[in-house]
């Protein structure tokens, strides 16, 4: 069927093929897209939208010694097509299959990994500047959507490449959209561009006006003289992007294969840094993405049919949705992310009350700090691994101020098939030393609901990590929430022998985990933290005084993580006891199905038990009973 | 002397004074802030720099009840003294006394703090959206320097405003400096808007070009029609502004006070996101200042002179700079600070391998990476502070892909004068739960010169935290340095009762302990842990089998920093003692001078020697010796 995808072997293959060979197999690509995404899950519309930019770069350009670096990589599903990955497709973001992004590790025709948006640029202008301190010639090249121009990093480095004048072509692939409908002045400007046909007209039209103008006389004459120049640089559609000293050509059709060879071409052919403007479709070739190209950026891989409880995300979205109708001063944002973080049903009850920033986590926080001051509660929803882009703004101008902002971490934990670069496995180790800020995290929905109104109602800042799973008790939807006195843990499970202190999801781990420890005679208390700061030290006190032995359980990086704080808590208390932290080991964890990571990384009842039961058996050789040390200070 | 100052007992008695009687007040607020800033230290440039824009918009605006927000902040001691703070400006970033930056928690009239470059639009926005939704009526106005318009997250804020469209006055106050001489393709616009008369024309001679074109025929007619609209908002000097949905007003001169007055309240009029573009002169009116802004960006305090050791910052420029006359792939990245962090000797001698990215830490990471790929050994250099903005560039970036860049974080610890938006007193604990990054922390000169060459010649990322502060040893500065083993920490002092685990230069506070506590009788080991990741196990086992009890010292804050590693450690090696950590506490630490600091935290020997022998005599009451459990894990 994909015949002609079949004899790919290299990409250069592709710069002796007909214009027609071409788009035959940009079909193709798209039929091995589709089929494969189906079944395995995947970013359908971003890769849909760029088989013929992928095409037409491949076609003009000697991968890898020539270096092309797609941002945020969910697009790149074309790439890896081309590049010597299609028999291996099939496994695409299955465990020990290829990753859903670029990956150095995986090919050489990937030189840079990607996964969060607008860091093409930056990486390709590393590119740059090492060729050219090593006197190399590649050419290199980025694709870049308009959603990640809304990152502030994007520009950063257009600023950057604009002053330095290196060989650099970026592709803005321009589909209108990033993951959600894109927001800010940017995005409305390059949709005038694309659509207004005097806009788009203007350069020819001044052209033309100049040179018809009669002779009126020296002194005109000389206006027009002195205009022409300026004029004509300023009135082209991307005088943006001419602004930042880049060269901008387009707009273009992006799925037009031999007009991008021809602008490519002439792009590398011209110098310096330039911006091809190429404008597509998500979704392209697929009627139900192109017809939602929402909805349908990310595909969740096939599953059994079955009754599906709410997952956090909407659970959150729904207590919000709940509490705002009580409280006029409640306003959600979010960062491209309105319908993963299950913002929408929010968003249509509330839409002025809903602020989508774009790719763009940074204004977000501090966005949000302003809205504190102006006297509005302002809730952040975001992903636990781009909520990393903002950490200096919660830092700074949240935490410092002691501002009552709401964080709400989404995607906390390890997320499956996304793989490392959307693994939330830093948030508590990113997040707790952070002064005034309190951290929770819900064991199941009932406690989402009600640490979302505990952060609401405290009068400082908060943030709440949970999971993308399926919650296990989704507590009296139709109820208010209470509060929960902030720093109160939660005993569930008396016991002599052990104690296992989780957070999160991993308490119901923990409580399997006891249940596996009794059948083997031991007695095992459990123990849910709610929150990692304040830690609540009478609890721990009482667990640590209690038995011989403790566990911390959590999914999120051991180091600097939750049972660090529990281990810090016990040096200050001067309690002594063998105690044994799991969770993420210190190493980025690959793709692959969460239940499958989980098993592999200890982190499921039978590893928390064995541990446990390891530490317990080590402990009766030498250590009698808990030895609480006084101290002086 | 400050007649006219002294008389303003509120910002509101601006609006009725005369043009002459403003004039004379800048007068009055430079030598004001000239005479302090001299004695205590301070930003003296910028804030010389914006007397004038500051004074306009007080005579225009009704603080608190209009919100003005500066960006960075250390622009805004004019605002301070016209604010009720003329008593207290004495006492400037002395302990207990004025911050150098805007406060909430030190007036009404700081309605965000700030100190990080790029947040103030965002923060504006949120009060102008907060503003709307509870309909109220204030005007909000931000003044931000050019060189902040190069962080990413500027962009973020002005793409959203642009879009919402709600009333917001940016004052863009430019001096084409931010700290050091701007970079950027925006910067190179800016400039030209300011120098190029065509450019600067443009506008008024294309209206004239347009009224006068003779009626030549209908078609001609119709072209110029279309062409009006579009044309006269693109050939203003402010298209990148306009682009982005602002209106904007300038250049003009930020010194006349009278044409600022015109031109704000022309902007609140028209309403919409507004953007005033002011050029205004680097240490106005103080002529050292003027001619060298560069240096004057930051003055130190006055100090008794003598001779003065080199300071980490120094150390590490010249060894650098040793070190790339080695390897041509040596190329150093700044963030708008070549000369705080030593690099400009190496910049004279290799202007082509220092790279000053302007205020853009994010792109300045992500821009290492890409050198790194292509060849390159990147070593990037930004304040402990400032590199929180990198965060998730370090980690998703640089560390996933295991790469050899080298950070190298100045200004760690406490810092002093410049107080909590400038402590670098995360770092430690926002870095080592990062896989595959080493972090080091050098405890004298001789030091961060051999880690410096053992993280270029380390095959992966590498991370190193220094102070501000002047080194105590050296080393053979004209020889090359050696390497360090990685992970290898060094026992200076042994001893049986006591041991002493630091690092950096908290390695000399706790050897100035160790002699108090031998005072007492006690035998105290010290040892330099050196790495903070990975940790030296074996020192520290050793170290915890033969002593009673462990203290670390960090200047660090403890959630999560170097002790808790050490605790880590100490779990899973199962080896339990009463351990004390000591650092920077849970909270956000003043200004003040950095000693004093130091002694108020426990930062110092004899809080040290006390924390330590308390520990060791609350040991003795229950605690015979160190017990080590086995484990079946």
């Amino acid at each position: 069927m994909a015949r002609l995808l079949q004899s790919i072997s290299s990409p250069a293959l592709l710069h002796q093929m007909s214009a027609q060979e071409l788009k035959a197999l940009a079909g193709e690509i798209r039929e091995e897209i589709i089929k494969t995404v189906h079944r395995t899950g995947g970013h359908l519309g971003a890769s849909l939208g760029a088989v013929e930019i992928i095409i037409a770069i491949h076609s003009v350009i000697n991968s890898p010694e020539d270096k092309v670096i797609f941002d945020v990589g969910h697009q790149a599903y074309a790439h890896k097509l081309l590049t010597g990955r299609l028999d291996n497709f099939a496994c695409l973001r299955q465990a020990d299959g290829l990753s859903g992004f670029p990956r150095r590790s995986e090919s050489p025709h990937d030189p840079f990994g990607t996964g969060h948006a607008g860091t093409s640029i930056s990486a390709a202008l590393g590119y740059c500047l090492a060729r050219d301190a090593l006197g190399q010639k590649y050419k290199v090249v980025t694709v870049t959507g308009d959603g990640a121009l809304t990152a502030g990093m994007a520009f950063e480095a257009l600023n950057h490449a604009g002053e330095l004048q290196t060989d650099l072509v970026v592709v803005l692939n321009d589909n209108e959209m990033s993951i959600a409908p894109n927001v800010g002045g940017l995005s409305d400007y390059l949709t005038r561009i694309r659509t207004d046909p005097t806009y788009h007209r203007a350069k020819d039209d001044l052209e033309r006006l100049i040179s018809r103008i009669p002779a009126v006389g020296g002194q005109m004459l000389r206006v027009v003289e002195r205009l022409r120049d300026t004029v004509r640089s300023l009135v082209v559609p991307g005088a943006f992007f001419e602004e930042l000293g880049f060269s901008y050509y387009g707009p273009i059709d992006g799925h037009n294969i031999p007009l991008l060879q021809r602008v490519l071409r002439e792009a590398f052919e011209r110098g310096g840094p330039v911006l091809i403007h190429a404008y597509t479709q998500k979704g392209r070739g697929y009627a139900p993405a192109e017809s939602d190209p929402g909805h349908l950026h990310a595909l969740a891989p096939e599953r059994a049919n079955g009754v599906h409880r709410p997952t956090f995300s909407q659970l959150f979205g729904e207590t919000l949705e709940q509490l705002a109708a009580q409280d006029q001063r409640i306003v959600a944002i979010t960062a491209a992310m309105p319908e993963g973080t299950g913002l929408s049903g929010f968003g249509h009850r509330f839409p002025d009350r809903l602020i989508d920033v774009g790719i763009a986590e940074q204004h977000a926080v501090t966005l949000a700090a302003g809205l504190a001051c102006g006297g509005m509660k302002p809730v952040v929803a975001i992903y636990s691994s781009f909520m990393q882009r903002a950490y200096d703004q919660i830092v700074h101008d949240v935490a410092l101020q002691n501002l009552p902002v709401v964080l709400c971490l989404d995607r906390a934990g390890l997320v499956g098939e996304d793989g490392p670069t959307h693994h939330g496995a830093f948030d508590i180790s990113y997040l707790r030393h952070i002064p005034n800020l309190v951290v929770m995290a819900p064991r199941d929905g009932a406690h989402l609901r009600h640490m979302l109104y505990t952060a609401l109602e405290h009068d400082g800042p908060a943030a709440i990590r949970y999971g993308r799973e399926e919650v296990q008790d989704v507590g009296a939807r139709h109820q208010l929430p209470a509060k929960i006195p902030i720093g109160r843990g939660e005993l569930l499970r008396r016991g002599g022998d052990i104690a296992i202190l989780a957070v999160g999801t991993m308490v119901a781990v923990a409580m399997a985990a006891a249940e596996l420890l009794e059948e083997r005679g031991l007695s095992v208390a459990v123990a849910d933290a709610r929150f990692i700061k304040p830690l609540d030290e009478a609890l721990l006190g009482e667990l640590a005084r209690s038995v011989r032995c403790l566990v911390t359980v959590e999914d999120n990086c051991v180091a600097g993580g939750f049972g660090s704080a529990v281990l810090e808590t016990l040096a200050r208390l001067s309690l002594q006891l063998p105690v044994r932290c799991l969770g993420i080991p210190d190493r980025f964890i690959e793709h692959g199905p969460l239940e499958w990571l989980r098993e592999k990384w200890g982190l499921h009842p039978a590893a928390v038990a064995e541990a446990a039961y390891g530490l317990w058996a080590g402990s009766r050789q030498g250590w009698p009973q808990i030895i609480e040390t006084g101290s002086h200070n």
